[in-house]
């Protein structure tokens, strides 16, 4: 499945047309925004767009994409630039479109657990903005991701074993296709069977079938009650044959996270951090009322211990929870701290649990006869690794993406998938044939249906 | 939104070759199996098929369609006929393709709380399979419909509120397009980024875009603690008010569910059944512990008691449990005992939440002055409700089709949707552009791209 497309030179008479749609304020050629703009948190080199947009209203969107499809220039979607895969990089040039200025809040729906937001808004300053109603978004990828980019990546992390991913938190989108019609999909009722699923098809479309300028999402009640517990292990096969039975035993848990003993090593680089180097669970549980978290401790304590956890630490202070979730949130700061120098070429494929040892025991081996070190965390509860390969120069980098290749390669031929929630990008559009086969072909055929030009997003998903 | 086709006759010659790939046995264009496969449980008139085909493989259900698409035959699947807009009814003719003899459970993957089926069983007879390993697939819409067709409708129930719709339940698909191509769509993981999500696209498409032959679907934990509570209340806004707040409380509730004063007078026609005569709501939690369940009466009865429930009964009793729950499941039976040689035209909106009393209140109006009765029985916990309309000629089926719209509509004008879980089928058609605007457009788009011919499920979705 290979792109093909032939785009055009953006001319000076076109960034004018640019600047009488957005205002000469919100469209910059500067090389310094063009640089600020040509790299998100993957590790992948640098790429220039040819100008950034920073749009102020669905109309602006509609204008500049009605502009662009007429005269074939490229458009990619920006939010803040922390996704993993390359997937907001202009490739191909073209005009980077910034939502900065479309981080509204438009509407909270307190009784109806929603909110409508403009894309440009990161999930935490809404959480924060939300916290008076008792209400959060659950999806969780960690750095302060816009809520435009996670919709088109379909971002999940920690909080997805309970609360879903991106995926299963949005109900209604407003999007303006490549041609420049603005369309409402879906309804604020959380029950729909009205028509094609036109919201699920754009969710984890990395911005390449049309482009996401508002969302109302679904919100959930914050806990009152909650605690954190750390179950180390002798073995992984322990520590997965608990993530199973719990998974088991209706406790509902928040938050389910895997960690090999080179990562806790690296881990414990940090002053504060002090963790076995074994393999272990780290597990959050949260409950309405406090009788019934100290019956969880109870039942969690009875499942770890009868597997075999050699250490076991439940606590519901806010304290003590904190620090135990400091060591995983600041995994990537001990990372720099053990490897200095060096980058993190980060691998994310999920499988099914059942399979989760096989697969971490093929990470495994590949660590002891591979040219680099690697490191493992994961969403163990919804079967997602993480792998960290470090590398310096040119050589490593290399030797990072085969060794990632042989992770992706193996979890897609047990089951599994390229990709758990970082998306494909630029990284794993090399995958998409063995992993959906003829499926891929379809999904060609919906991108030249909504974008026959091919002008958004353009090199991310299908090959180039 | 019009559809246009030109469809062929069944000749004896097509017909000769459709037994040359099923057998003969396999094949029939008996009046009776005709009849016997012209009409779902909706209030539309029957449709007969011009052939009844059983396919027993994906491999058989590829080669009918490449010959169906190569001499444009409508293809309607059909999966037990339980579902109520009409959807499985061969409107234009042509194939009717029964999935009965592809109704095995292919796997239980136990440890992953997964099963993968053939389309053709049961939801009720796959959770009896599934028992004995502790686990169950929660959507239930009630009549033992098949995987196949809660699918192709996103069919929901009663369990939606904690476990979501059909959509929320299934993680792979094999389907077979209209052209015969075998795709494979999603994975067995629980989480994935990977491409466009076919998966979802295909749920609620109605057989519209291609048809399901296998399908891997999450399973719930069965919890062993359970309590059902009925609380009834002097005004349909209290009852709401506390739809909201058990929403908001955290507690998780596994069904919440409105029954109107009327509803519940209908029921008490059954000679098991005595339910007060004011607006009420059912209740159901689950709980790991006996504990938790204590703490949960306790809790769900000081909201109840601050709200103004007039009266309250809660029950972990299994017998008194059933009790309570056989006068919803026998709704329909005190229906016919009420309107003897009746039949009901039954409504399906949802809305948002906090508009649900609106919507109600405008229910409860177009009945004190509309020329039928009019029963309201939902799933208050996803802001879903069903009005049964009770007709028996020709006018009264004029006056309660008149009477939906008005309730469709107003579903749509506060937010909500025309279907919340019953799909649109033949009824829905034309409210779709109301509901969608635009978007349609892109559906119809997709449409033509997965099945240029229009064989597949036409008249339904899509105005003809």
């Amino acid at each position: 499945m290979l792109q093909t497309r032939e785009f055009s030179p953006l001319t000076d008479d076109l960034i004018t047309q640019i600047k009488g749609i957005v205002g000469a304020e919100n469209c910059s050629t500067a090389q310094a925004q063009r640089e600020l703009h040509s790299k998100d948190q993957s590790m992948f080199p640098p790429a220039l767009p040819d100008v950034v947009v920073w749009v102020e209203s669905t109309e602006q969107v509609s204008d500049i994409l009605k502009l662009a499809n007429t005269h074939r220039i490229p458009v990619t979607p920006w939010g803040v630039g922390t996704s993993l895969e390359g997937n907001p990089m202009a490739i191909h040039g073209g005009i980077l479109m910034s939502f900065q200025k479309m981080a509204d809040v438009v509407a909270v729906h307190a009784d109806d657990f929603q909110v409508t937001v403009q894309p440009g808004i990161g999930y935490k300053d809404l959480n924060e903005a939300l916290a008076r109603h008792g209400l959060f978004f659950p999806p969780d990828p960690g750095a302060n991701a816009t809520i435009g980019g996670m919709i088109a990546n379909n971002a999940a992390g920690i909080r997805t074993v309970k609360y879903g991913a991106t995926r299963d938190n949005v109900l209604s989108l407003q999007v303006v296709l490549a041609d420049g019609r603005i369309l409402q999909m879906g309804s604020r009722s959380v029950k729909q069977s009205s028509g094609y699923d036109l919201v699920h098809l754009i969710i984890g479309s990395e911005g390449t079938l049309g482009i996401v300028t508002e969302a109302t999402l679904k919100l959930a009640p914050i806990a009152e009650h909650k605690i954190a517990v750390q179950a180390v292990f002798e073995t992984v096969a322990q520590a997965v044959e608990t993530v199973v039975a719990v998974r088991g035993s209706g406790l509902d848990p928040v938050a389910l996270e895997f960690i090999d003993t080179h990562m806790a090593r690296m881990m414990n680089s940090s002053p504060q951090v002090d963790l076995a180097e074994r393999p272990q669970l780290f597990m959050e549980f949260h409950a309405t009322h406090e009788d019934a978290l100290n019956q969880t401790i109870d039942f969690i304590t009875e499942i770890c211990s009868e597997i075999g956890a050699t250490k076991l630490h439940a606590t519901a202070d806010t304290k003590e929870r904190a620090n135990l979730w400091y060591a995983r949130h600041h995994a990537f700061e001990s990372f720099q701290r053990t490897h200095p120098g060096k980058r993190a070429y980060l691998n994310d494929v999920a499988v099914p649990i059942s399979v989760y040892p096989e697969l971490i025991a093929f990470i495994h081996n590949l660590r002891e006869t591979g040219p680099l070190p690697a490191y493992m965390l994961g969403h163990a509860g919804d079967g997602n690794i993480h792998v960290i390969f470090p590398f310096g120069d040119d050589e490593e980098y290399k030797q990072a993406s085969d060794m990632n290749a042989q992770v992706v390669e193996k979890a897609i031929s047990i089951g599994g998938t390229a990709t758990g929630e970082h998306g494909v990008g630029i990284g794993k559009s090399r995958f998409m044939a063995t992993e959906h086969g003829e499926a891929l072909d379809v999904m060609w055929a919906i991108k030249q249906t909504l974008d026959p030009n091919g002008i958004l997003n353009p090199g991310k998903i299908f090959r180039d």
